[in-house]
């Protein structure tokens, strides 16, 4: 932690994973502990906690609970002991593919168990993924200010930055690894409707982590980039695929399309554990829908009339020939495309 | 009015001039009289009307009591004896020109003033850019509703419906055309940050007169179009320059983009009082730029946090190149350059 890297939304205590609570933010700073697998499980689906990497640190310590939940159990063969709540965790949310990577890595790390302090043995692998994701972020965060060199202002959506992950971010790793490095770069934020992560979340982190942070409504994005206001988008990924194309938080394509029209550098700062080789295209990724009421009421009340209905997909699929480059902890890639990112995961890391 | 046309948000009583109170819809129907010109400019700033045509309607009818503030006085030259109040109406809202096409033509009617009663003469001229409007909406629908032939679902911003005209709409007029000549066509509609006109208005209106509405975030719209859930985007204007250059709600520039690489057709459906032949491109219309509040709170609450700003331009200008059609009450133009605007204006009506 730093001046500028306050934030953590994830920790292990001794009652169980501590949650910041994040459906609660601004306006109260709450935590929730949960005690099992399935609680882990429900916080995820009612997005207490959120975020790809997050998501993923979050399902590896409900492992660790699940874990416990078993002990003093006579457990032979702990894979299959423990699939019914490696299920329930896997289906909290369909998109974010860092959730099923988190999983099967603690499912080997079960797999090679070699006696002793089950629980033990599980909680260091979910603090080596904790802690792997911070020190990757941080990684991120300085491959991208290097790639951003001449930028004073970016643009970003969703939040992409310590909430979203064991801590630092992605996207907003960026802007913080600048920051560190005594570059005063600004944030312009979409506030990203329709649940705010914009407005709730990346204001509050960066206000708090004395970064300056200006909020637009989501529409005001591409008079942003023609007003010269940004010199790049910055957003991070919930799945990206093995030909490059990215699922990111609804409105992500669209800003895709305004930078390309306006020569800003759209890039997408994710570790490689978002890569799902076995999603061919952006085509193949499940598009989480939740329930209409997000876009028909905030904050318990209800905008619009009891006829209108609502479509709401939490994410879209920006197509690779819009990203200018990806940025992983393995390295920079400008203009992905399946060799390129088959080259950097097979690549000495 | 008809089954599917029953909003009108302006009337003019013997008290005054009665509105329907767009910032208290969806939730309270309830009417704002204003007795004095100062009043009407008080409510066209404070958005109790709102959309472009309405602004000029109700601005024509803010003379009307100008011109009754001044009954009894002995007027030796109407123009000059109203113009601190038309200033004071002009100054209402920066950018639909509208406005000022209204105080416009209500001062050259009170310049030919014959003597008589000078209030009932005002009166007639604002009641007829009232019907005329509603009459030039109806054939706007009529040639939209053409222009779409074959489409059953069609996405709009803002709202460009009765509640932004006299009564039928520009862009929502089109869908009520559909409508009435029994073709069904729903509309997704952008819920439009920050003032949720879609949301709001829109969908109200929609709701009202039997239209099937489905509310959408802002950020969403690109996604729509890839998915193929509209075969045309449908939005109003608030000024548009010679060039062909257009401005309206912040965001419709993004929908353009969008829509060009979707190949969905971007068509404006505007009265030809919207045209602003002074203003040689989109580089001259003022853009207003309203209160950081409406960003960073909604309904009275506070959505972000204190160290956070806001940028809010309430307008975007789409260059002319993006858009398909222009619709005007005087005929189509196709990918409307000065050329042909100019061809228009000057032609036979």
């Amino acid at each position: 932690m730093s001046r500028h890297d306050n934030v953590r939304p994830i920790a292990w205590t001794r009652e169980g994973l501590r949650l910041l609570d994040q459906r609660r933010l601004p306006h109260e700073e709450t935590h929730v502990v949960v005690r099992s697998a399935a609680e882990t499980a429900d916080a995820i689906r009612a997005m207490v906690v959120r975020g790809a990497p997050a998501i993923g640190i979050a399902a590896a310590f409900g492992m660790v609970l699940a874990v416990r939940e078993l002990a003093g159990a006579a457990v032979a063969e702990w894979e299959s002991a423990l699939a019914p709540q490696r299920q329930r965790l896997a289906a909290a949310r369909p998109t974010a593919v860092n959730l099923s990577w988190a999983l099967a890595r603690m499912t080997r790390r079960m797999r090679a168990f070699p006696g002793g302090d089950a629980q033990a043995w599980a909680l260091a692998e979910a603090q080596r993924i904790h802690a792997e994701d911070v020190r990757d972020n941080r990684r991120m965060g300085e491959l991208g200010a290097a790639l951003i060199a001449g930028a004073d202002s970016v643009l970003t959506h969703c939040n992409a930055g310590s909430l979203a992950t064991g801590g630092f971010g992605t996207a907003l790793g960026v802007v913080r690894a600048c920051a560190e490095a005594g570059r005063a770069v600004q944030v312009f934020a979409d506030e990203t409707r329709p649940w705010l992560q914009g407005s709730r979340l990346t204001a509050w982190e960066l206000a708090r982590d004395g970064i300056a942070v200006t909020l637009i409504a989501d529409a005001a994005a591409a008079a942003a980039m023609r007003a010269g206001k940004v010199q790049a988008v910055l957003v991070g990924a919930d799945r990206i695929a093995s030909n490059g194309d990215v699922a990111n938080k609804i409105g992500t394509y669209a800003l895709a399309i305004a930078a390309r029209r306006h020569d800003v550098p759209f890039i997408v700062v994710a570790p490689t554990s978002t890569v799902d080789e076995q999603a061919a295209t952006g085509a193949d990724i499940p598009i989480e829908q939740r329930d209409p009421s997000e876009v028909l009421s905030l904050a318990g009340q209800t905008l619009s009339v009891a006829g209108a209905g609502a479509w709401n997909p939490v994410f879209d699929v920006t197509p690779a020939s819009l990203v200018d480059a990806l940025v992983t902890e393995k390295g920079v890639v400008r203009k992905p495309d399946g060799a390129a990112l088959e080259a950097l995961l097979r690549g000495p890391g």
